[in-house]
């Protein structure tokens, strides 16, 4: 039976603020019996203690009772950037479009122990997870992926407490970058579901170190809020229907917009500087990664985010980078997730834009 | 005679590092005699406790010795944003030029009082001040001024004391809020001196509270390191010579890059995305503002940047807008200074652009 | 018929950790129906975007279900200040004691008007709900009532919105201000209720700015999560029975341990140095309040918690004055609330125990 | 010839605040040329991009000249910790006292290669400059050194990045923790110079992880401003006179303070509670150490320093452990430094206190 994939993109007026998308059910504008898949970003730090991720989740899951969403919530709201959540809906439609159209799917890894974490481990479980979720959305071929969501957990003292009662080594002390080995083996995996990298090629001592890996459509976001994996995979289908059609550009650093502006052109949305108005309602949703690069430089500028000890420089990235993006299709309301470890070059990432070509 | 404007904008490796331009010197490239300003970024907070721009300040006038130059450090370096100094010369030129060329002039006022912070004394002396330095650069029309930038005091609590001693009453108790008063009032200052706002309409109360009023080549930031106002007027006249022109822009909200993408054109750097790297370089400044709107809201959707009680606004502004404006030059080693109040319209602020006609 | 106050003092490993008082509960050591209050520490900032307040809150409603509670959490806990819950519980007893034993009662008012918060209305409304808490106890008279604890509302971006609709002036615009404003408010209701200030001789005026006026018993607390005030009113009566005493102590700054040594004395805790580990287990609570001088001293000593833009004033004084008070009880699982506007004179503020006299 | 040890104690009202020594020296009140060591607090972040320490320490060269003086200026004035200068002078003296007095050498080690960061070589450097330190101080046992203060480097961007171009591997590629391995080092350096640690005994893998091993007297800084080691030492020997004595203390865990209490009273200083005014006067100075135990509590409280990403956790150490301090003391005017690996048991650390037995 065909399927359509629904978006609702809705503000929110706080961690909490499920009001919205209750007000949307209420009216029957959605039936929550659809929603497979909740993306969003709230006002937390967006690092170890941002309690923002699981305040929302909890929110939710109280509006959408025991059914399975995968729910990823992403915090840090820096600068423009505004909260606001991607509601997913897979709906049945009448018949198959002409064509290939936008196609989801979830998956759910188990949980993983203290010690998994920025290993191995995590690596294969989202593999596997990845190539669960594409079978779901009846997406054949890793070329039609255009979007690899994960949300992935995080070290803090206490898990790494239990793991030295057990007598197991962790994969580092340090909670702050425990998020970053997580991203990073998390990325990997879908990397190798998705065919980017070879999997025998890869190690523990790849993840978080070797950048010279890195897939052009995974976006992982750590939160202390879970333990196992929450996948959703994006990409384009011919077994589904509706007017949503997904792209995906990889910048090559902070501010190399120009592969989105390509991106957004090829979906029918072509503009020589800042998205007009007129095409910004079509563009339903924009989701991309943002980091400080490594060695500390910007196109040959020195970049002081890595040696800021008040901001972490996951912040400091995500507001710039949103901006960057911001400027390109018109404004803010869009998913920036820090921390891009893996998820495109070094300082870059992917982008993957969602629109409604039928939209006027 | 004929005059010309030398601008160097060199890098800089931490706040004393004076380096680049001792070594510009040490080889005769640059006549420290005809150095009559310096504008930089250094990583501070840009805020209160940013004690940076002192540093950075006395390190430059141990290198200098006793000459008087107008010396504006703006602290904040957030996102990709690349810690720089511009170094304005005012050489001899051997005859004028076609036309118009960038001019530029100082001012500098008495020494203000904790209790005149914020208040009607600023306006009076920057207007003056600002008038003073037009006539310096040989700027007959307040329509061919495209830029002041001031560097103007705030209070700290000893300063605040020293008033309270005296039964002086101060605008505010609030350091990081005499901040933004303190630039207010010199923005508006900057707007009477260009004959954008009528003198006698201006009351105590109008300042930072009254966002219709607005100048539109005004930036102002403040520093804990001085205690009167130095400024810089830039400018286009028929009496200097030499290949660099100067003009600005007004952006209307913290993305909107169009207008600057306007004034690029104007100046010969004509660009449909990002200004490719052949033009880059042709680009010699940029010198921008940034702020969080008072509203809350960027174009209809709410920003958290003012609820934020862990990072000020002005750092997630910066941050934002540096990634903006990044996006459309393609490159950050831009000045971009936070707290924009009637520096442009509410969320918005003047850029101006000094580009090389001459440059390949 | 007689009463007894119980209190649990539970640590939680994160904001919504209501596990501890659900084992409690499962395992029958608390009656659900006889807890009144919770009050609590919470690892948010304790500033304006602090969800964790809003998120405990919420996690101990879902515990608890419908039933009235007074809930105040309060936000931040640096240094060593450890996360917990002190849940107050009214039990029937068996017959009155001999002598006074620790009372409680609560108030609720009515919900605030964004303009209303930092004005007399707040002193009104707290005034009436801090005496019908104190009927609710069977404290006759406010000499015997020790502590105050009050929860109140801030200002957000969006309530200032709503009254610039509506053509109401809100008290300030800076909503970290309005937190400072609305816990002075509730403290002046406060010092009303207790006859420490005579109501007649307040103004709007007066409200976070008129020093000399002060309570010794009030303590507040601001938040995000509501708009009404929750309060809680402990006190010494003679109707209720059980082993708990309290008692206070005013610090006359941030350092001013010795009044607290003095009533822990009074409570049968006498200690040369820090209490020894045998006295520990009998003080159940301990509540004070932490602020920075509003003149930067402390003892003649400039403190720079005033001039910092990177960690609010509440937040440095939470951490200092938690240093200081667990120095001397032996551990810091201790409520020290920020901001203490009118609660104890500049710089100090009021400290309550609870003791078990019972306790070995 | 006969020496004795003065210090000045001298509240600054900036980092560049030198006007209070120069006001001394104009006066005659100290002799410059006597100067041979300044240890100072000041008011940056004490993390990476703390640029204040090198400001005063560039403001104290100008004002010095060009004489050799062991400058080690920490950051990190949170809480009340008020920011001061400790200025130690070596005065020749009479003659001999009457038993021991306060003897003071200094010590400098060559500047260190990126890659010897948090490695064996700052162990070998320290040891064998302290030796020459207490070897000029003319203190002869080691049992006789109560304290040597040691400011190091540390790591950022660019120094990795200039190891990466010689291809030499850097003990860790993240600043922040590079100071944490500065201390480590050096403080190991500091014990096996003062026979607490074997020297055999120890290796790389043991620096900034093995915490059974600690010096109860070494105190280390660490700070960008310069790429040796700066060293002081203070101890008891009986070629100096004067009226000034130290001793030492160990703090076992952030708020032990009782053994600073025991060292106060051999110092003549007995106080069953805070150390009332009169006896405030004779403590010239208290030097402590501050940092959040690895294992996330305190007395078996949770405490979250280690998992905020907000605020680094030496600066909720610093005004946790100045707030226990000073209510021992009496007031904030305190040198406390963040971070104490291998300082004093894990989470505790050394505390110093300089005596003026003949102040009344």
């Amino acid at each position: 039976m065909a399927r359509r994939t629904r978006v609702l993109r809705l503000a929110t007026a706080g961690p909490s603020d499920t009001a919205p998308l209750a007000a949307a059910i209420d009216k029957g504008e959605v039936d929550p019996a659809t929603i497979v898949a909740i993306v969003g970003k709230t006002e937390g730090n967006g690092c170890v203690n941002d309690f923002t991720r699981g305040y929302a989740t909890l929110a939710l899951k109280l509006l959408l009772g025991d059914r399975r969403v995968a729910i990823v919530m992403s915090g840090g709201t820096e600068g423009g950037l505004s909260p606001h959540l991607l509601v997913f809906c897979r709906e049945e439609a009448q018949g198959v479009a002409n064509g290939k159209r936008l196609a989801i799917g979830t998956g759910f890894t188990r949980d993983f122990k203290p010690e998994e974490i920025g290993r191995q481990a995590q690596i294969n479980e989202t593999a596997a997870a990845v190539a669960s979720a594409m079978k779901e959305a009846g997406i054949a071929s890793a070329a039609d992926v255009h979007f690899v969501q994960i949300k992935c957990p995080l070290l803090v003292a206490q898990r790494v407490a239990e793991a030295d009662r057990r007598g197991a080594a962790v994969a580092t002390r340090d909670t702050l970058k425990s998020m970053a080995l997580s991203r990073a083996a998390s990325a990997l995996g879908a990397a190798v579901a998705l065919g980017e990298i070879d999997r025998a090629a890869l190690s523990d001592t790849d993840i978080g170190a070797n950048w010279s890996l890195w897939s052009g459509r995974a976006s992982a976001s750590a939160g202390i809020e879970l333990i196992n994996h929450e996948i959703v995979v994006m990409g384009m289908s011919p077994s589904w229907s509706g007017p949503l059609s997904i792209d995906h550009a990889v910048m090559g650093d902070a501010i190399d917009v120009e592969p989105v502006r390509a991106a957004l052109k090829r979906l029918g949305l072509d503009s020589a500087g800042q998205l007009p108005p007129a095409q910004r309602g079509r563009l339903v949703a924009l989701l991309g990664k943002a980091e400080a690069s490594h060695d500390g430089q910007l196109r040959g500028h020195r970049h002081t985010m890595l040696d800021d000890s008040d901001i972490a420089a996951t912040r400091h990235a995500r507001a710039f980078v949103c901006g960057a993006l911001a400027a390109l299709v018109g404004h803010a309301e869009i998913y920036v997730s820090g921390g891009a470890e893996h998820q495109g070059p070094d300082g870059g990432g992917p982008v993957a834009l969602i629109v409604d070509r039928a939209a006027s």
